[in-house]
């Protein structure tokens, strides 16, 4: 957040802040901070030092301390751990929420880790140790433990008088979830329908039984589809049993899709994901992460090499074909990548299945012909009046020129179907359709285009 | 949904459906239809031919008719305004809310519009008019006139009744907004602080007035990553004289979001981004959205050729440094996109900004000379071992492995240093970095790396 915005929302900037802070103003400085947003609060505590940040976090109401506190990146949270008193500790950790717990520990060294856990509750241990076996990405692993649970004989003003009494530590309370003493979810019912309806109903005749929900080992990119498509703000997670564990929350979900969006970039542009943000992943981690496509790709472009080694003689006799090469190589490429990456859009936003495979290759082939045709006629015009012409390059003959723009619309063509393709195969087969994007269809297609290059010229200029 | 899925969470299928509207059987069609989701029941509606389309349309109740309508696409919703009776339209047009309604009223047929807007009340025709002249992509266009907004001298129990007799049409009803008698902003409670204090309790001692909250014109992306930020469920918008005028809700910010990650994507592979989805996108408005990048960067890859002649002679001397053109440019293309997508993700995720880029150029430049290096020496020892040796190919000296792994290394660098600045400085200038990625890159990086890799040739070759 910018100063300007800062001042518009609370009336103080953050300059009256550090200067609180400096001149030591703690009671004026404890009543602003308290009145702050937490994120915003983080924000203000990242920016202080060591010794600043511990005085200004120990201001901080109980309630508050905890919410900021999941807002602090991770390192300043193992910081502020190993300073402050285990009754300290202890408050927060009761007041954090399970998921936002389990995200930390997930990144603390293990010496905090233990300190944490050995001031939890024996209750909230429990919980946190059984959530940190959820696998990466599942549902079971962005879910949380707080949420509000009726059973279907209530009323409704019973549900208001529980939610009044244990809603304060939920982290959503607009949705709530019905369930057996078996904990087995039998409906769900929502504020809004309670407030819809008399005190004196009861929840079994206003909660909706068709349930939406997920199970702990979901991939949370299925989940993330599942609020976008009923536009949820919430959602029950069931074991195998139909048990309720857990709800995930749409705030987590907005997460999930901006890092799925990330992943996806990254591996078109031939990266490995991680899970970092730019500056958080080191030197040697940022290399990890890119240097196993880049020698892959370096080493299958040889087999372009040895294709033009092949038509050396060709490229001898007749050299003002070499100058080509470039074009056909780039054009094809960004081609293909045109068509791959917009199939693999719409694989993962699920506009497009396999089946649909013979619809996108006849689409993608008429997109072609047309992207071909004009490409291949401004290149002609292109070579004749500036290459040959204006700059009297008397090798580039009339055959030439028509070879080069042959080779471009063909070219196209191939890059075109075999980018659209692909993506589609590798999802068939199980693998990441991502990977097939621009790099890999580049390679491949550098070689499909240099190929008939050479043809076209063997055949139309009689070299080779 | 698939079949599987739609069977366990409603207990009959889909193929029971078809059934039952083949022979006839409308009282059990009408029950069970009745008990789907919107969104479901708009799937399936689409799957029909028109005419039982109408006919399993007009069974829906009243309330339920409108949420299936707004989750039709905009052809089906065409086709439904054109075949039902006025009344049938007016009760629609009234239940619609109002996003959804200027959603579909921005894609209908003038005519069609017409129809619309002459079956609607006058204030809800006085709000579409409005809310239609909001810049496409703008807070006002995507906000909706549903929400509840209270005023500060009510008590709780007061509010509640309000919410009772008005939340019904609310879009939501968890986040309350408090005006003044002039529609100024002055506060915001929820639901939840309403539910946790006592009935009497007024208004203006519960609400935060340190206010999250947007302008019409603010950019969809803008308000975003305020949701993200904050972990909001809906979003107070007002004009410039912070009058409240609307809401955004995070289900409609989770399909801004889907949006815009689609449209980066879509830029960084030299596409202009469209609105629509793969099938929804003509022949010829995929060509347009993809024609335009082809044609300039298949000129600019002139300049390449135009490299390459100038070094014919170099080339016609050692012919087997052709060969090995491809590779180099590939890598090339290739360590440049993966440093301009990681950085334009980073920029749109506000985990990088301008004034970084000196941070940026010296972890990219690190990077890159371990990249370069390991790449080097890898090619060094394969071009030994595998081309000169293994093929016997005695026209590459160690001076010309020498030459091309030098080549790569400089190469690497002066890829991921371009990768990684271009986008930021596209930025500064108030450009779209997204546009700086791949296909832009390689087409300069191309040029650069031909230029060093003659002048090495020159230096150690002593050719050209």
């Amino acid at each position: 957040m910018n100063n300007e915005d800062f001042f518009e929302t609370y009336g103080f900037s953050i300059e009256e802040l550090n200067e609180l802070l400096k001149t030591k103003q703690y009671r004026q400085l404890r009543e602003k901070i308290n009145d702050i947003n937490e994120v915003d609060l983080a924000e203000f505590l990242e920016d202080l030092d060591q010794e600043q940040r511990l005085l200004v976090f120990r201001m901080l109401h109980k309630d508050n301390a905890a919410d900021v506190f999941a807002n602090l990146p991770v390192e300043v949270q193992a910081q502020i751990i190993i300073s402050i008193t285990d009754t300290e500790l202890k408050s927060i950790v009761d007041e954090l929420y399970v998921d936002d717990a389990v995200d930390m520990l997930e990144e603390l060294p293990a010496t905090v880790v233990r300190r944490v856990l050995k001031n939890a509750t024996p209750e909230t241990r429990k919980l946190i140790n059984q959530f940190l076996k959820y696998p990466e990405d599942s549902a079971g692993s962005i879910m949380t433990a707080e949420y509000l649970s009726l059973k279907k004989e209530m009323r409704v003003l019973n549900a208001f008088d529980y939610i009044r009494t244990h809603g304060q530590d939920s982290e959503t309370i607009y949705v709530l979830f019905v369930t057996d003493n078996e904990r087995h979810l039998e409906g769900i019912v929502t504020v809004k329908d309670l407030l819809m309806h008399p005190y004196e109903t009861r929840i079994s005749d206003i909660m909706d039984d068709n349930i939406i929900k997920c199970t702990t080992t979901d991939d949370q990119e299925e989940v993330a589809e599942l609020f976008n498509r009923y536009d949820l703000i919430s959602l029950a997670v069931t074991d195998q049993e139909n048990r309720l564990v857990g709800i995930v929350t749409v705030d987590d979900i907005v997460d999930v899709m901006e890092d799925e969006a990330t992943e996806d970039i990254e591996k078109m542009a031939a990266i490995l994901p991680t899970d970092k943000s730019y500056f958080q992943t080191g030197i040697f981690e940022t290399w990890k992460s890119r240097i196993p496509w880049l020698m892959l790709l370096m080493v299958s472009a040889t087999f372009t090499g040895v294709i033009i080694n092949n038509f050396e003689n060709a490229l001898a006799t007749c050299v003002a074909l070499t100058g080509f090469i470039p074009m056909l190589m780039d054009t094809a490429g960004n081609c293909g990548s045109q068509a791959s990456v917009t199939v693999i859009r719409a694989l993962s936003l699920n506009d497009v299945e396999f089946r649909d495979i013979l619809k996108v290759l006849w689409k993608e082939l008429r997109v072609a012909i047309f992207c071909g045709a004009s490409l291949a006629i401004v290149n002609f015009v292109k070579i004749f009046l500036i290459d040959r012409t204006l700059f009297h390059n008397s090798s580039i003959t009339l055959m030439v020129d028509l070879a080069v723009c042959v080779t471009l619309f063909v070219t196209v063509i191939c890059a075109k179907l075999v980018g659209c393709s692909l993506p589609m195969i590798a999802e068939k087969f199980g693998f990441d359709p991502a990977v097939m994007a621009s790099p890999f269809i580049t390679t491949i297609v550098d070689a499909v285009s240099l190929l008939i290059y050479f043809s076209f010229a063997r055949v139309l200029l009689g070299i080779g």
